[in-house]
């Protein structure tokens, strides 16, 4: 790949961290470690994720970040350094703008893009490794600690990055803080360390949807999750959706929301913990013996296994 | 992305580590870190840097995992974990035997694949990220520390990867060595660590051509680097090229030989350090003031910059 778009990738990167050693210019990075590395990677690529009619160049080096470092919000971990493989097409001029793009949600979570590789590839591919930090296990999350008694909650609202797409896919204009969603997802970072410091036991990233994330975390834990669909805080534009607005919002994607369970006696501090972290939380349900994911109507059934609640 | 696929992948790998604290099923690995995180990002794609008309799936996991790692010994990093991103197109079956390969040279180098994301996309695109420890910046060597008066040394042999290449598009046979350079690379670690540790002053792993790498560590030294081109050692198959074999070998890429500087007073460490990181040092040249790379000739007179010196 060219020189001289390197070098213009490198102009436009900041040393945020403090920690690093060695970076561009050099085989690989060196970073001054804490006691945990917290590391996570995901690519996305034109025309799965992302299209450039709705997306700008800058937008996707956004999605990009923000999708990794998401799951690091869902550690409780700190965001550290990120490191970027672009895969770019044939004359695509967008590479530079791509990367500043990444580099304004670093600047907001403080994170620093310590490395990367360009290479040419019959598509557009941009794939971020994320490292974040902490000092002790207790300080982190995993999907595997949900206790029987303990409440499910989630932060912010569901389905609205979902009905912004629906939405410019019908050619109609989605609500301003939808369309920042789907556009420019804000990763999570603060409320996670505070929810894992609240007590947290278990935590995840609502990447797939609610429906297909509360899933894991039962599955992990070995324990049952009962939510109940009402309950689901939705975004401003689930509205304007076909159907039912709470299956929608608990089978839409992208939400980039945590949901957390919580032992009772820990619930104010979570409530709390989500507030100091820049949103809030909403209560859906709680955990049980079992195993598997239980979604509750307003009659008490669970819709979880019914035909037609995948959503299309 | 299909979930049997990933769990089928997560079958195949194994932790060497002894230093994972969380991996496979959560958002993020969790590794207990060593002073100094060495980390690099590369991206392999088909089309661009392997063919299936050569490559089996195996071989570019084997080679996505290497290309990654030999910045790892370019900085006399100890390797540790490696984070793994598949982009597949629609109806792609090889992707556990790509893992399979990547785990097998994992395992030769004792490394863990700890992480990783599998996506859809157009086009075939593998990407590793891989972090490398190290306890104290003086175990490690950049691309900034050659010196006038060191002398320029090369592991291993020069331009079998790419004369492989060239007998494979003509239908030849290469010899078994250079077809074992260009499918199964083996990243240079341990000699890596230690002419690291003999006080090589500088160091880089040659993927793109010596010609190239060598200018690199001459720019960010500040320095010349001459280099007799006769003395290169020559790689089984060179022979059997058009043109100046040394000529070619000083300009063919894929190598993943390292290039080393090294003050004269350690030239003996040096040539033990490499015999026991498993591969021999020919020295070819020395560290000049000045700036940049000179190629001499049998007569003294530098080609670097002479026409028709550009690989084709």
């Amino acid at each position: 790949m060219e020189r001289s778009l390197i070098q213009a990738i490198e102009q436009v990167l900041t040393d945020r961290s403090g920690r690093i050693a060695r970076w561009t210019g050099d085989d690989a990075a060196v970073v001054r470690s804490r006691p945990l590395a917290v590391t996570s990677i995901d690519s996305v690529a034109e025309g799965v994720h992302f299209g450039f009619g709705t997306h700008s160049p800058a937008d996707v080096g956004w999605k990009a970040l923000a999708t990794a470092l998401s799951d690091l919000a869902a550690m409780g971990a700190e965001a550290g350094e990120a490191y970027v493989a672009l895969a770019l097409p044939a004359g695509f001029e967008g590479a530079l703008e791509l990367v500043a793009g990444m580099e304004e949600l670093a600047g907001r979570c403080g994170a620093t893009i310590a490395g990367g590789d360009v290479i040419r590839a019959p598509a557009l591919v941009v794939t971020v490794a994320v490292t974040g930090w902490a000092d002790a296990e207790e300080e982190l999350a995993g999907r595997d600690g949900a206790r029987p008694g303990d409440l499910v909650g989630v932060t912010g609202a569901l389905g609205g990055s979902e009905a912004a797409r629906v939405l410019l896919e019908r050619g109609e204009e989605p609500p301003p803080e939808a369309l920042r969603r789907h556009l420019r997802p804000e990763p999570r970072l603060a409320a996670g360390r505070t929810l894992a410091a609240a007590g947290a036991t278990a935590m995840i990233d609502l990447s797939d949807g609610l429906a297909t994330d509360a899933a894991h975390v039962a599955k992990r834990s070995g324990a049952e999750l009962r939510l109940r669909l009402a309950d689901l805080p939705l975004a401003e534009g689930v509205d304007r959706m076909d159907g039912d607005p709470h299956v929608f919002a608990a089978t839409a994607g992208d939400d980039y929301e945590l949901l957390v369970t919580v032992p009772p006696e820990r619930r104010a501090d979570a409530v709390r913990a989500a507030e100091s972290g820049g949103t809030t939380l909403t209560w859906l349900g709680d955990v049980a013996a079992g195993l598997g994911l239980a979604l509750l109507d307003e009659h008490g059934h669970d819709v979880a296994g019914l035909e037609g609640y995948e959503h299309a």
